[in-house]
């Protein structure tokens, strides 16, 4: 390993380790989009990148944005970056470790005194997780012009709206149109994130490329039968939503296990009156289905709906369906891709490539510029916990991998 | 039909049809125990037995007694009665009827001036729907003398104790003890209630006999597997809890299908998180299992729980169970039972029987008393909902019944 991707992993880490302290929930990391933990974060990083050499400030939608110039100022813009929100009870490298990898090798850039053919922003953005508000990925919209001024009146379980949490934490709604950028001036977008999977482990590799994030279909499915006395209606009368809804997941489940690269998820479930001595007259669960290929994914939905609609027959069951969600598969632009596949390979790792099923702030980026992402290993694939880590050598080789994509566009 | 069967079931509808107008909540019939619609449905009750006749007082717990005294004051009682507390949104016959039918046959032998070898009794209890409290049969149990004090601790929903809600109703809780009926005052107790089934409709018959109530296990069962991202973890890779619980939900219907008089349900099943993107870590559910066959009945849960551990063991998840409800078959007393089958065949019925898979007031008195029940055919079995509905004809013919059986003891 290079001298120097071992003191930026050791930036990085330190970086990592300092968000990690900062929560909103005492004994457990939980720090939800503009809550008093994000701004005490967004400043924790605003404050390194200065101390970086870099020109920082947060942006009307709360994403910390950190410019090195090129070799002039005012040049287009590579941006760099990841989210530091996290969801509840969450581990500590999910989003975090994006910025932490890309402000240490910019810093490491800026301690060289090594100026690009562009300028290079990190963005520490907020609203990945989705876990506070209806909607997602604010902070990547509003940078992507993309930001619907609509949700600022959606309300957090506490019945506080974007808008009044916005405010709340210093910004300024209003000027969220204004944050989004002009293609111009922006070349491209590169985020460095943790797999969330067993594919870079099953490979022994600690860092991959990402083809594409996975599109999505979300459905909410209502099964309908007759409710009625559990004592007193004989089984062979019964027409049991809950049994019938049991019999779709099951056929959900084994559809999905069928194909490879499909995931599909009933996430949610419940019955109704929920009684224990009545029988169900009504069941709602929902649907997150998963692929690559948005044509294969519409196949299996296809397939699945068909197999819960003769469930449904066969048991006396009404079924209905609703899709709320459906998500196209964004896929990663090829000449970032080719680029960072170079940079794998100048430090002797294979150009393998994952698809991405969870979606990330690059779904919001695609928008406005070529978007790649590389993904680091992540020990057990586990992700959404405490437990969630990723090695100090992966951290090293993510770092080297980054610092190599940049050294190429040097002359 | 004879001329009084006639009077007696007109007597009895105008009672239903009375009583179906007091309600808690406007639109629909919602009579919980000790609600003011129960207090002013009680003092209806009171007040038509006075009409009849009878002595009539209300307990401690809520019970309307109306006594007939026999051919001298003071002699043992036969019980007679049921229910006027309601479900939520409930039909008109379920307990009411019982209540009605018995004054009314009552009515007609005070009318008569007959007096049997013993006096006869009509109760009308209330919290025989167990909707208000965690427990329930207080009425009942009060009078079979098995009322538990610390129940007056337990509280509705909105939080008021069982104690405060029987002073509200003007009893004393404090007199309940002293409202238990000494065996040797008792001859014993005879119900008439709607089947809440098909059988007797099956059968093309009005009434029925009981053969005994089912006993019931309930228990609460858990899943837990591992949560997990629902982009990110493979089918393959995943310990779905949900899954793993509907596929035992299944399992559970098989195994009661394939039986004859058994009915299992689950009535109640949720899934943790219970988000739409997140594969379930843990499932719980509840199950419902009533037989007429104690024995049986522990050897069909064997079954079904053998079969669950079966499933958690193929996918890796863990399972845990409890059961919190263990109700043994209470039978109906044979002399009793012989009595009213000689009743049915004296108006020319067939003395059929059939298992009570719900539970009733006879529950409790079956500890004070022999107990004996009838049941009334209702249309396709609906009950606990605004369509329950019985004949007119029906009515006459579970009058004649009980006049039939009083008759025999006459000299």
């Amino acid at each position: 390993m290079p001298p120097d991707a071992v003191r930026m992993a050791g930036d990085a880490m330190a970086l990592v380790a300092d968000l990690a302290t900062i929560t909103d929930e005492s004994g457990r990391l939980t720090r939800l989009y503009l809550s008093p933990a994000h701004r005490r974060a967004a400043d924790l990083v605003r404050e390194r990148m200065e101390e970086a050499g870099l020109a920082a400030s947060i942006d009307a939608a709360g994403t910390v944005i950190g410019r090195y110039e090129g070799r002039r100022p005012g040049m287009p813009a590579l941006l760099l970056g990841s989210h530091i929100d996290t969801v509840r009870d969450a581990g500590r490298f999910d989003g975090t470790l994006g910025v932490a990898v890309a402000l240490a090798v910019v810093a490491e850039l800026a301690r060289q005194e090594r100026r690009l053919p562009f300028a290079i922003e990190v963005l520490a953005f907020g609203d990945e997780e989705g876990v506070r508000f209806p909607s997602t990925l604010a902070g990547s919209r509003a940078v992507a012009g993309s930001f619907a001024t609509s949700t600022l009146a959606e309300r957090d379980a506490e019945g506080i709206t974007l808008g009044e949490a916005l405010r709340s934490f210093g910004c300024n709604p209003a000027a969220i149109p204004a944050a989004g950028r002009r293609p111009e001036d922006v070349l491209g977008y590169v985020e460095i994130h943790i797999e969330q999977g067993r594919v870079l482990e099953q490979a022994d590799q600690a860092v991959g490329l990402v083809s594409g994030i996975s599109g999505a279909l979300r459905l909410g499915l209502k099964v309908a039968g007759v409710s009625g006395h559990a004592g007193t209606l004989m089984m062979p009368e019964r027409r049991d939503a809950l049994c019938g809804a049991a019999e779709m997941v099951l056929a959900i489940e084994e559809i999905a296990r069928s194909r490879t690269n499909v995931v599909a998820t009933v996430g949610r479930l419940a019955a109704e009156p929920g009684a224990v001595n009545v029988v169900p007259g009504t069941a709602e669960f929902t649907l997150d289905l998963r692929t690559l290929d948005d044509a294969a994914r519409q196949r299996v939905l296809n397939e699945m709906l068909r197999r819960c609609a003769a469930i449904a027959g066969r048991r006396g069951l009404e079924l209905d369906h609703e899709t709320f969600y459906d998500q196209p598969t964004t896929f990663c632009d090829a000449a970032l891709k080719a680029g960072l596949a170079n940079a794998l390979a100048g430090i002797g790792l294979e150009p393998i490539e994952m698809q991405s099923g969870a979606g990330h702030d690059g779904l919001a980026l695609a928008a406005l510029c070529p978007m790649a992402m590389l993904f680091v290993r992540c020990t057990d694939g586990v992700s959404h916990h405490p437990d969630e880590d990723v090695s100090e050598d992966d951290i090293q080789m993510a770092c080297a991998v980054l610092a190599e994509f940049l050294r190429a566009f040097e002359p």
